[in-house]
């Protein structure tokens, strides 16, 4: 299955900037098999796990993300980049190679002791969604699952997740 | 039903600027309930029309795009904002009422003739969509129908879909 995933991701070298070798998925969720098969093994990862809330990051984690809230029958959350959410907000800034990045998330959010699955689409160095858990922890949720369509296991980026059941659908472990 | 779905939209005044009254989503797609119900109707606008991929804008479009591709039986396609799409693009810039935007969609998105439902989360001017569905003709769809969550129906964006089967959730008349 991994290998049909694969056959429908797109590598690009060069993007979004010189030495980067990018996986595009959009090559994969135009596909209407390898999109609802995607779909179904995430949510296999996550339906026993009794997840009350979905947090999908921004932007690509929101593809799969409101589809896997709408299958496990639960709310959908938005973890997004500063600016973008109207009401008061929790912040985490995070450290990138070079500079740092910050996200958000309403502090409203989440209902002490939620049960909350978080999903992107790419697991690379982890930054982003270690920073969104801790998000989720200071809004009062639990994070019982990390799912990621992706996983680039040559970044290392599980270490970051050792105190979470991470899980990711397909691994690419070099560039 | 639209009276549900207003009471779970919470309504910011003054973002992301003074004097615009933001309706806000998150609070419905937080509520399970509300979710499931958004959905539905979502699909219920779409099922019958032989939509053969659907179109989400980025971001929030996602949300909902992601699910209704699943739901169809369809691809999804991503419309997106400069820079983030990483094969080759075909793009469109737009007027916004202080300068201007641009929207890319990959080139290989779409087969010639392929029936596409646009999806986005809410229709003010309507200028965004109106470019969506130009970049999707200029790669060979054809826009069977749109779909908002949400339209502000003061802003006369429908007016720039005369030509198009448009359809919303929730109408706002006034601010």
């Amino acid at each position: 299955m991994e290998e049909f995933f694969k056959s429908h991701i797109r590598t690009i070298v060069d993007f979004p900037k010189k030495g980067i070798v990018f996986r595009d998925i959009t090559t994969l969720i135009k596909h209407p098999e390898a999109l609802k098969k995607a779909g179904d093994a995430l949510y296999e990862f996550s339906k026993d796990m009794g997840v009350q809330k979905v947090a999908g990051i921004d932007s690509r984690g929101f593809i799969f993300g409101g589809y896997l809230a709408q299958r496990l029958g639960t709310g959908l959350v938005l973890v997004r980049k500063p600016g973008k959410l109207p009401a008061e907000t929790f912040s985490q800034t995070y450290q990138l190679e070079y500079g740092e990045d910050t996200l958000q998330i309403h502090k409203d959010a989440i209902e002490p002791g939620e049960r909350i699955l978080l999903h992107d689409d790419l697991l690379a160095t982890g930054g982003t969604a270690r920073a969104a858990c801790e998000l989720i922890e200071k809004a009062g949720g639990v994070v019982v699952q990390v799912t990621f369509l992706i996983e680039l296991s040559f970044l290392r980026g599980r270490e970051k997740f050792n105190s979470y059941d991470m899980k990711s659908l397909v691994v690419y472990d070099s560039e």
